[in-house]
């Protein structure tokens, strides 16, 4: 029986993997994976058989890492940040039923959300919600209806892919949706960039210059509830601690 | 100056803490913390000195870190999953400003969203809300509104805090509204306990049964979107990926 690890190996920071991604690397024949993370990680297995795909392969790079599984090998399919929070999980596992010999794991990671926020302070302290900006996948109408119910609810929220070349206004749109939904424009909000690589960047603004900044897909975005603060240069969201 | 680390160490399995959290433990002069996390990493450290603090003691167990740290000493605050998801980081960082010779850096952690998931399948492969049903700190009412509107945004959901000793039906109660505010009782969902400990156990199940489900203070429980489905024994919100 093949075994297929989908790994979550963090952000780019290597020492924000947890040991159970690393053994799953350890152990297997084959690294697989979208060629920016594979880079992440290549060094420490220069003698490991590697199996890259680019960007919008995804359909491709499960099929054949759950191949090389059922033909009895071990495989590491490799995700940023965490295997389940838009990576590979899903649709390896939408996959899994045409290959019944294959055991499949799910090895979780930290997520940029997550990593984003400890940069930027405690943004997530209270209820969130994670919204990806990209129309790749998802109809801009349900990201709106997303948005408004996220604003509706006083949530915390984290955007993945608020920009790419393709659609480089994603995240005006988004911040004018939120404002129309009631959000204030002093909502307190920041952005990371590169987050845990060489070049990471950070900011804190308010919502109303948050859809003026120029922000790409290696930005992590962040808007506070109505209980979100600055202090002291950090971004926090209280659960409500007696302090 | 004093440091203090903020740390997130994973939920209960160690080999889910990052190593850039073991980097931050293996530099503290102290280690601070909730019982029960402390005694999860205890015996990897059996000569440095532990602060422990109870339940419910959180602004105590946080001034206790911020002086120990302003003391000149390096200290770790130890919090289970991740620092930032109703952890310790927004309470330090709320009572930071009076401890200004204090350099705080908050170390992120695979959170129970994440790591419950990966044991389900990928239930939170598509935009997800995390939301805690405890009312300790948060009014009902403001529980009850972010419920409905991740119903109305169709979000899949992961929950924190189930249930308590002290509130054994907030599951059938936050089930029930999200019923109310359209959710088909057929929405496929889940829940694990005790995540990467001993005794682990998960189950899936329709939104319709989740409402007779007993649960506990160590369960996290998932709530699938519209598109969420049972595959194999695995729970999967797909992001849309042509397959």
């Amino acid at each position: 029986m093949g075994k297929l690890f989908v790994v979550g190996i963090g952000p780019g920071d290597r020492a924000c993997m947890t040991g159970r991604a690393r053994a799953a690397l350890d152990a297997a024949d084959v690294l697989c994976g979208y060629d920016t993370y594979i880079g992440l990680i290549r060094d420490l297995y220069p003698a490991k058989e590697i199996y890259t795909t680019p960007m919008r392969r995804e359909a491709d790079r499960c099929r054949a890492a759950l191949e090389m599984a059922a033909a009895g090998r071990t495989v590491a399919l490799v995700c940023g940040g965490d295997a389940g929070v838009y990576g590979m999980a899903a649709p390896v596992l939408e996959l899994a039923e045409a290959y019944p010999a294959v055991d499949i794991e799910v090895v979780p990671g930290v997520t940029a959300a997550l990593a984003g926020a400890a940069a930027l302070g405690a943004p997530l302290g209270h209820d969130f919600c994670i919204i990806s900006l990209s129309d790749l996948l998802t109809p801009w109408l349900v990201i709106e209806r997303r948005l408004r119910a996220a604003a509706a609810g006083d949530f915390a929220l984290c955007l993945y892919n608020p920009a790419s070349s393709r659609r480089p206004d994603h995240l005006r749109r988004a911040c004018d949706i939120l404002l129309d939904a009631g959000k204030s424009p002093d909502t307190a909000c920041g952005w990371v960039r590169n987050i845990g690589r060489t070049g990471e960047e950070r900011r804190i603004l308010p919502l109303g210059a948050l859809r003026e900044e120029a922000v790409d897909m290696f930005t992590t975005v962040f808007v506070g509830s109505s209980a979100t603060f600055v202090r002291d240069g950090r971004l926090v969201t209280p659960r409500g601690y007696a302090l």
